[in-house]
């Protein structure tokens, strides 16, 4: 049997890290995933199982409830979490949210919420889109107002994830003059009085995760929860960009790696013709070709892994794999679902889920488009 | 403004034709379309309306309540419906199984059917994928035992189009030895004792469709309601398939061109970095390139129906169409929701439906692969 | 046999002519081939046998020798012409000088000019892109200064079909101010004193065609050499693009049949593991597909020639036409050379000169990338 | 500016070695190149000189005049050679026929030639291809027929690089039974009496490499000569195919990277319409997804030589790997071709003949079906 996932870079502790971590999700995750499919969102539950059994944001300092481990801890919970195609929301605090905190925010901010995070009590959402403004950061509308010792908000953002579960919104708002130098991040808290929360979306896929709409009306936020410094916010977001993609990246590789197994498994079972589907050369051409390119995705991503942990990852590197396994991924999981015939069609095959989610990530943590526009900067 | 939809071969007649049909699809279709899908079934009050409108199997003889026309009519229909994305099962009847009955059965069972049909009393459905079997209708398995002046039928059938809704199936079964020369044709009614509807199966777009199991257990069907000859299911099914395959071609062209139109719409309206996104040179050379492929489709079809009308369109040619239009649809309607962005992940955008619904063309009706097997049959 | 050539709009005329011209072909084309190939340049022999035969600009009026036909004659000829991959310049003189000359000339230049065009004792060439300047005609260098009855022509051109095969030079030149209201067309005698050609353009492919740069150094051209007016020359050449391109077209389609064609006698005969090449499923596949392609090609190109007959083919549809067969002409040949395995790297094979010619297509008269932007512009 | 070639797994010797090999293919290869592919072979001068600058066969033992060193050493010199787009036959001997002599061979027989394959005094070849028989080893039809201390040699082989260059053939031949237990490795010196060359092959690019058929009428070779044991000649082959695929996986991941870096040389400074070409959003997307398939590329082939390296890599990941990379330079190589508009068409710029020499590679050392077929064994 090929082994399309033979790995570089992980050293025994990450091995068994995985091991501990196939666990918790064959017991914590894949017996609800229809239900939070069903639900169209995760369930709180989920969070405080992950932080219980320390698998959130676990390269946080150990001061924070963290176990101060390499970045690969977290992103190997992420391969395995898409493996299985459990679309929660982890990596954004893990790789996102609690590292913007852990960089930049105040002690007294980091003792405040970090804890939580890392315990699954408290989940975070990222508040940077808005109605209308796509990517454009730069040009976004929500306004922080100072008044005393608060800012007051106003506006409303779209598109975000844990919109409704979360407890803690990083948000970015116009805290000054237009363009990004008037951007900078603020946490607000989900029941500050002036929050509000639109309705679940209604997607394609991705359901097993909460997307909505966010309103914020005269919302009074202390001053003191401003992360780092005013003005400073389009900054701060741009520095994790190698980490959030690299976590996009591995995501879409690992639904690609699954979706893979799946046509595998079932084309070898299924029969047309009075011959397994598996036998016909277009099958094994097309699955061959798949695993030509899975191979290839394994071998970029533990390449980028290994410059992300040493430091020499630019933003436009994470970019180009962002852009590059989200589009791999689409090609292999539409071709294995069209392996399916028919019962690729059913969402009761796994198949049709997966393909339903995968698309997004054309489109997610900035589309294709996007990630060619940076990329390009530096050629 | 680029006319990507210059018809040819179309008369005076038919163009009037065309305007009742839009009518009747802004009167009794869009108003009713999230409706259907959230029901996950078109209601029957749509085939009443549409056959009180003439619209249903137009090309069946006056003397059993059609209209006597050339089949482009009906096809003009579908492409209406299928330009606002109403999945609806009607060519199914009006390019199938209405013409079936019309060239094979008796007197006795056209005069108890057909007119019912044409006025939508009668919604019918085609009994031919079986569970395992995909389209290899050769060695289906449900199976009609003669008895007396019965047969006696035992067995069941998936993935069937207006599984739910219909009052009478074209039930492809056994009557015979092994291979194509056993198979015939039976119309068997809903209420019959025995037959038993499966649930509505979860499929992941063609939502506003019901698509079910169909079981028969020692369902009784009357000799006189076998069609045509014994043995002879197989070929009678054959030799539909240029129209039936041209029903699917029309469709996946109508789609395709509402996706460029939803594309074109929206990134004419939508801003990025302060500019419409169809200012963007690669917005414009994806709609430059949709564009091409549109007119191409448009002009292929045209040729086609004008085959079809000469008799001259072989089954072959028509499997090179329904091949070519559906992926054609599948690159358009694909990058059409790219340049929706993130609003294309959405429900409620009409691209996002679009887009689901569209995937079933690479498999329905026999899937690319199997389409590719016919053709080469003939090189 | 699949007949992937199955035309419509032709009349008995056409026929009786397209078997004239494929005897012309098997006589005075296909055995001079591989010497134009050697040669690097078609040979004049060929010019004045096909004016001897009346195959060159039969669309001219009968009183320049023409024989006023509808334009489908020429484009039979240049369809006829790439089957069998001869890449003369037939069409920039049936096409296109020649319509430039009719419309826009004084009657004195059309009688000096046009017998011999359609004679083929005079061959034209089109001097419109220049070094560094491609395909952007609006900010062409050339220039026309009037000096008492005489332009003073100096500049250069730059790959130019007949290069060093021409007789007359329709040459586009700046006669005054910056942009597209300065370009003036002038027809310029090759034997003009300071008129210079360059050497013969080493080519990937298209090699039995002479490519040239051209040089004019004070070259004195009668004022009455001007076509129509001043300042309107690049109004003329915009006016007769849709004709141009169309002939582009053909030319790939037919060169995209012959491909197929070809691929498709190889791999009936040779054998692979003991098995003909043609038995893969794989092979069957890519023929299929490309036999699907073929056939939109050809029902695409005949609405094309019906809209252009009719006077309703705009250049922006003659665009979509001209990329869409450029491109499926490159997707065929290629898969057609893959079929070939190994030999389709040789020479000796016609599918290695196929490929290697079919590459222009997508460059030159404008490459996909512009056309892409005029089709756009009507978006 | 991107860094594309963000390289693993190399030390300081290898870099030091790269340096060297940069050096001598400034010195000795670059200035030589037009005449190799005007005289349409390499010269014989290039392989003393390399051999006497120590850059063939690095991995052999010292006692036969080789440098010991690990395969890395002869992969940099074929990355460094292909980046300049020298499709000289060097891999063939440091990775190929050199590997089986010294791990088949004799000592007599690797004391005999080994040193000069070192010294560049002898090029091999192998004679595997045979007319008619493609890929396809195991049904070859050359005999070698033993007779007393002789085997006598009857037969053709095709397709042969190195065919007129050669001093010493690794001949497969049929030496028993049908099937691939009856094939034999023979090596037979260039002066044998009945051996004959063809002539130089008219290939679509490689043409500073000859490629030849080769003929054999009763050639008597020394059983000596016979390469290990009899019929063990099809698994000596099969063994070193991971290193030899590999070979040809870095040469096209070196074009593609030399494809690219043309590209961006040539849109940064030609202008269009009056802005460099580089400035258009097609050209920043093409490039930009260029980019991120190079990246991808470089880091599977850096895994793929970690796993030769280890002894872990199997014949399927090379075949993967060989597959992959031979049609990711295929689409790379073509977009920058087309990024080059009319100049990429001119053997002139080194675009086109990169591109012509670029289409080999999904044909040479197994077409892309037969390592899917290979691939798919493991499936």
């Amino acid at each position: 049997m090929l082994d399309t996932r033979k790995r570089t870079g992980f050293d025994e502790s990450h091995e068994q890290y995985r091991e501990t971590v196939r666990k918790f999700i064959a017991r914590e995750v894949e017996p609800y995933l229809d239900t939070w499919e069903a639900d169209e969102i995760t369930s709180k539950a989920f969070w405080r199982a992950a932080g219980n059994a320390g698998l959130l944001c676990t390269s946080m300092p150990e001061e924070y409830g963290g176990a101060g481990l390499d970045v690969s801890y977290d992103l190997i919970f992420q391969e395995e979490l898409f493996y299985v195609n459990a679309p929660v929301g982890v990596s954004l605090q893990s790789l996102i949210t609690a590292p913007y905190l852990l960089r930049y925010g105040s002690d007294e901010l980091k003792a405040r919420y970090l804890p939580g995070m890392v315990s699954g009590e408290i989940i975070s959402a990222l508040g940077m889109t808005e109605p209308g403004g796509g990517s454009d950061v730069k040009s976004l509308r929500t306004t922080a107002r100072r008044d005393g010792d608060h800012y007051v908000v106003n506006g409303s953002k779209l598109y975000i994830s844990n919109g409704l579960l979360c407890d803690l919104v990083f948000l970015a708002v116009r805290t000054g003059e237009e363009g990004a130098k008037g951007v900078s991040l603020l946490l607000v808290e989900a029941d500050s009085p002036g929050f509000e929360r639109g309705r679940n979306l209604d997607k394609i896929g991705l359901k097993g995760a909460d997307t909505s709409e966010l309103f914020f009306n005269d919302v009074r936020v202390p001053v003191s929860n401003l992360l780092g410094e005013e003005g400073q916010g389009f900054r701060y977001m741009m520095s994790e960009l190698g980490q959030e993609r690299l976590g996009l990246s591995i995501a879409a590789q690992a639904q690609a790696q699954r979706a893979f197994d799946e046509a595998v498994r079932f084309v070898k079972e299924r029969k047309a013709f009075g011959t397994p589907v598996f036998q016909f050369q277009n099958t094994r051409f097309t699955l061959a070709d798949m695993s030509a390119r899975l191979q290839a995705g394994w071998a970029y991503l533990d390449w980028a892994r290994l410059q992300l942990l040493q430091g020499t990852l630019t933003s436009e590197e994470a970019a180009a794999s962002k852009l590059w396994h989200s589009e791999t991924l689409w090609h292999i999981v539409d071709a294995a679902l069209q392996l399916h015939g028919g019962a690729g069609y059913m969402n009761e095959y796994p198949i049709a889920r997966l393909w339903r989610d995968a698309r997004i990530h054309r489109i997610h943590g900035g589309t294709s488009e996007i990630m060619k526009e940076v990329i390009s900067r530096k050629i």
